[in-house]
């Protein structure tokens, strides 16, 4: 453009920094908004500013929450003898998405990051050993993501948590379902082997 | 999600209605609006919430604008004696950004459409007509679309300047650039065949 105005410029640029959101995205959504009804702006204009007050942590895993505790932790129907280990609230919300796991969450917060200062005591690593130890957990599901990062975050936790008497998993590896062999790549053909199940004995 | 935390999803539900914005992305969206800190969800909101107080239509084009008149019309360096006539004010914008067009523009507000009870007089044709007439137009270029009712609206306008001494032309329809002739649709083709214009004479 070679002209702006200047409330307009300043929404698409707010809507630019938003991931995924490029310039012409931008403008669009921006157009969009223009054309919406005083109501529904403010409606979302009050979703985004009120969010940092409204939505909270929950004390015990980490997961969004309403209040104190989340409602995955305050619903007595959760296996609460097994906690499922995720990297950030996104992988919750892909796994109650998914709708098969029955247990509780703890959320780290990230991963261990040495080359960026991110070391375990920035992770929420103690709150779980604490409450493996309080809440005589039975198993521990270590779904921190299939990286680098991922594997070393969840083989450090597993050290952390080596002496409690509480089973130990981590998520399996393997060929997406729905996902042709010779389309996968080659270390995960090759883990896909190594992790094979019995079908018969 | 079997469960929901209330203000998260709020969010999630207002950036949903969004076009282009998926449920996926708007969870996506929605994460990193909570990773942001409170000034920037508060800039954003402002940004949104004030849009509608703070963006004006121009009084002579209905383009966007912070004051009365729009930049574009305030422009003297712009040349005044041609006035392309668009659709929507993202035309405008698209034009803008182009960068070779140097004269005024005037913002219809949609086609004529006659199944939806779109008469013309719903347009911001009248406005053009009084315009061409007090500022001696030399030249009415009619851009709205390439469509059934982008030229429907175009023909209107056509007849309604036609007592008028000033020369009006349409957009040219072809093959875009870039573009091979095999992926052209035929009605295309055959316009850019129509429409040829002279190398050499």
């Amino acid at each position: 453009m070679t002209y702006t105005v200047k409330a307009f410029q300043d929404l698409i640029d707010q809507l630019h920094r938003l991931p995924g959101i490029g310039p012409k995205s931008a403008e669009r959504l921006a157009i969009f908004i223009l054309n919406m009804d005083s109501e529904e702006t403010n409606d979302l204009s009050q979703a985004i500013g009120t969010l940092h007050k409204r939505v909270r942590r929950c004390l015990v895993c980490g997961n969004l929450s309403d209040d104190d505790l989340c409602p995955v932790c305050l619903d007595s129907k959760r296996d609460h003898s097994i906690i499922l280990v995720v990297e950030e609230i996104k992988d919750v919300l892909a796994i109650e998405r998914a709708g098969s796991f029955h247990g509780l969450y703890h959320v780290l917060g990230g991963t261990i990051r040495l080359s960026s200062g991110l070391g375990p005591e920035k992770l929420n690593i103690e709150q779980l050993v604490d409450r493996v130890k309080e809440d005589k957990t039975k198993e521990i599901i270590l779904a921190t993501n299939l990286t680098h990062e991922g594997n070393i975050t969840a083989m450090y936790i597993k050290r952390e948590l080596e002496e409690l008497p509480c089973l130990i998993t981590r998520i399996a590896s393997g060929i997406p379902i729905g996902t042709e062999l010779e389309f996968a790549d080659g270390v995960t053909l090759s883990e896909s082997i190594k992790g094979r199940t019995t079908l018969k004995e």
